[in-house]
């Protein structure tokens, strides 16, 4: 299917190196060059008393990683546009960096372009066959 | 379902002035102030030939827009963490600032916390009942 951007999600647990500003400098950076997207800025911010949230703002969009070490937990997102990346790239980086016992993923298209707009006018007044889909809308079988 | 942050996935379609630098700002600025969420950063970003990213970074986690005017789309993701927060109160802002003709809404739990691990080893070695799931795991059956 054909999008405009993919959406990866990914929530990690049971994860080490949750409290580093420097950690999570170095996984923005090393994603972003196993990716092949183009950074544009960087940053991360510590929080108080624990925790870090960076930010990639790349021209085919952004990454960003949310940490609650009370937890073990990362919450991580990597949406690009153009040409459709491989999760595994991220994976690889994260798995290296937090070494969480569990990893999910989840990759969703942004902007859908390449489904038809359903046109019941067109459908009801053409000699034309009715669009194809699962269900009849009633108007065609009339 | 209790969950460590709440993300808010936005698809609009049909939008004006998703070129505007002003605007992006101003969607992010207002939807902090309508979510109740602490602003620590805020950057927008134009692309060429058009196009703009805009990110606010909170205390709460982050807002992001990317918009891509050609197609008249834009994204926007809210990830919150805290108490969970109302999507209509950023839908509101966003229809009001760009006018879309086509909104989709889409909630994520990101960090679930409530859900327990499956113990196969305390299941079968207790007289407690088998945890309840909707297939039963072989070992159980032994």
């Amino acid at each position: 299917m054909k999008a405009i951007g993919r959406h990866i999600i990914l929530e990690m647990w049971g994860c080490r190196n949750l409290d580093s500003v420097d950690v999570a400098e170095r996984a923005l950076r090393e994603m972003v060059d196993a990716l092949d997207v183009t950074l544009l800025d960087l940053r991360v911010y510590p929080f108080s008393p624990v925790g870090v949230t960076g930010m990639a703002i790349v021209s085919e969009s952004h990454l960003v990683i949310h940490t609650w070490p009370e937890h073990g937990y990362a919450a991580v997102d990597v949406f690009t546009c153009g040409a459709p990346r491989d999760p595994e790239a991220a994976v690889n980086v994260l798995r290296r960096l937090f070494a969480p016992e569990r990893i999910g993923v989840m990759e969703i298209n942004r902007g859908q372009l390449d489904l038809p707009d359903h046109d019941l006018t067109a459908a009801a007044s053409s000699s034309t066959p009715a669009p194809r889909h699962t269900r009849t809308p009633a108007a065609l079988s009339a």
